[in-house]
């Protein structure tokens, strides 16, 4: 942390608190932190950027905020099979942001810091003239050999996703004035999976080992799916009807069949998309009655460098708007 | 990483190359890294933000640019006593930035990787309206119960510090047109100093466990000193002429005795000021020779909450614009 107009302040009222359970941060007032690794484990280390006006709304709430920055890391972090330690938090925003800004943000970190086991060990607090952007680093432990990476899928692997696809990328647009045939009731729970997505951080770490490869779904189902395929050098047969949809969504979907198109591109759902062989379907219902999350297999991955998605009736379907190519 | 509009072509074709060294980085196609910290060491963790216009100008160049971001940070690890490893880099520019700057800037990062022994692992590339922001989190190594911090500084310890004190905090002056009394010769030689600080990565971990406090001076010398004393409870007794000082700086003072004032408050340096008992004068003179590096007892830590500076005639000075206080 070096000196900058009102840094000090700031970081020892606001963010000073939030490292007190890790003595090697000593209160965010050395140069560094100094932390331990647990014998036999790994570090895992993920970056992530929000941008105000990019990745976050300027009127959104800095509660909320704080939690979108949090669970996106935490996110890539259990999509590595790792457990959640430390971040590191790194600030640009406009001199004269208000006390009341940063101890809501700050409140917002706690909260998540109790709900997800994770403990700020430092960052850096800068002016800017441009708008807030917000970087975080996050730090987990992994046992050695454990992380599960995206290619490690082979040919014949079922295709796995956890919890419900698409109502965040819903969420978006109803938080953008969208959706107008919506319910109001409806589109207020579409808005919160999209402003809270819950990161998978109990489940990760339970797949490794037990799985061949994970990415979690921020850049939408099929797009991140396509990753996995690449570095594995595989394709992928998907069964449309098989993707868990929340019942809003199915509602959504009936009533406009073409918002299918956004539920298997659209992202920010922050749940875990991975790949198995067959002997993970037992380990499946296991895994579903302990942690209470629905685990859905969706597919196959096969030995051919595309993406094919089939409806029910074993027709190819096509996505319309292909956005997950066109990042 | 996490994907926006043209971000996979940037990392795949000037950030993956940087990293190729590290496996565990999987050459930024996945989540996050993974890394092994070597039994016996903890691993030491710090970020670092620059913005645009105000931790470095528009018109500087890239290589420049990445130089100061990695140095800023290479400091901080050298001030805990660690050794390099690995960094995360966050960039957040202006949609359409040109892919000279990014090769431009990618090749300063390769350099000061050669030379300072570390590697890319991870990061993430996103569009913003405002300036250019960049954000590194670097991670190092120190043996256990080696790291050095700000907070352990005893009464009656020598104050050191490395290499020459005030370049940098003149070099900026001469590098926004300032010092028009110093010839052009010089003036290069600061703008140079102020430029490409050389951090102190390999003194730094030679310290460990013979000093008992160490800073970066970044934020200026009587600053830096200030952030010791402060977290060690304590004050210092200063000799200003014992401060050393380039030729180039020497001769600034002479001409206008004021700007001792900035030299004792500026910052930029990235050289290491630290404490330790009398049994360090032995060791620096090792260490001077081994290292090639200048190590110059400027002071005394003593039981008493302030910092005093004394002239040759043992005659205490105050520093006139006493910038120290009012970051």
């Amino acid at each position: 942390m070096n000196g900058k107009l009102g840094e000090f302040e700031i970081i020892k009222t606001y963010f000073s608190p939030l490292s007190r359970s890790e003595k090697g941060a000593f209160n965010l007032t050395d140069d560094a932190a100094v932390i331990e690794i647990p014998d036999g484990f790994s570090m895992v280390v993920t970056t992530d950027t929000l941008v105000e006006g990019v990745h976050f709304l300027s009127e959104d709430l800095p509660e909320n905020i704080a939690a979108k920055l949090l669970r996106v890391s935490l996110s890539d972090l259990a999509a590595m099979g790792s457990i959640p330690a430390y971040y590191n938090l790194s600030i640009a925003t406009k001199s004269g942001t208000s006390s009341d800004w940063f101890k809501a943000f700050a409140e917002g970190l706690l909260a998540d810091q109790m709900q997800f086991g994770i403990t700020l060990i430092g960052g850096d607090t800068v002016a800017t003239s441009g708008p807030l952007t917000l970087s975080l680093t996050a730090m987990g432990f992994v046992k050695k050999g454990n992380a599960i990476s995206r290619g490690g899928a082979k040919s014949g692997d079922d295709i796995w996703v956890s919890g419900l696809i698409g109502d965040a990328a819903l969420g978006l647009r109803a938080a953008t004035g969208k959706l107008s045939f919506v319910s109001e009731k409806n589109k207020k729970y579409l808005i919160s999976r999209y402003t809270k997505p819950v990161p998978q951080t109990l489940l990760g770490p339970k797949l490794s080992n037990h799985v061949n490869s994970a990415i979690d779904v921020s850049d939408g189902l099929i797009g991140d799916l396509d990753h996995i395929c690449e570095v594995s050098k595989l394709g992928a047969d998907i069964q449309i009807d098989d993707i868990p949809l929340s019942r809003v969504a199915k509602s959504v979907v009936t009533e406009k069949p073409d918002y299918i198109d956004l539920i298997l591109s659209g992202g920010d759902d922050f749940e875990l998309l991975f790949t198995a062989d067959e002997s993970f379907r037992v380990i499946a219902k296991s895994l579903t009655k302990m942690l209470d999350v629905n685990l859905t297999k969706i597919g196959a991955m096969v030995d051919r460098r595309s993406i094919e998605i089939f409806d029910k009736n074993g027709d190819k379907y096509f996505i319309q708007n292909n956005g997950y190519t066109h990042f």
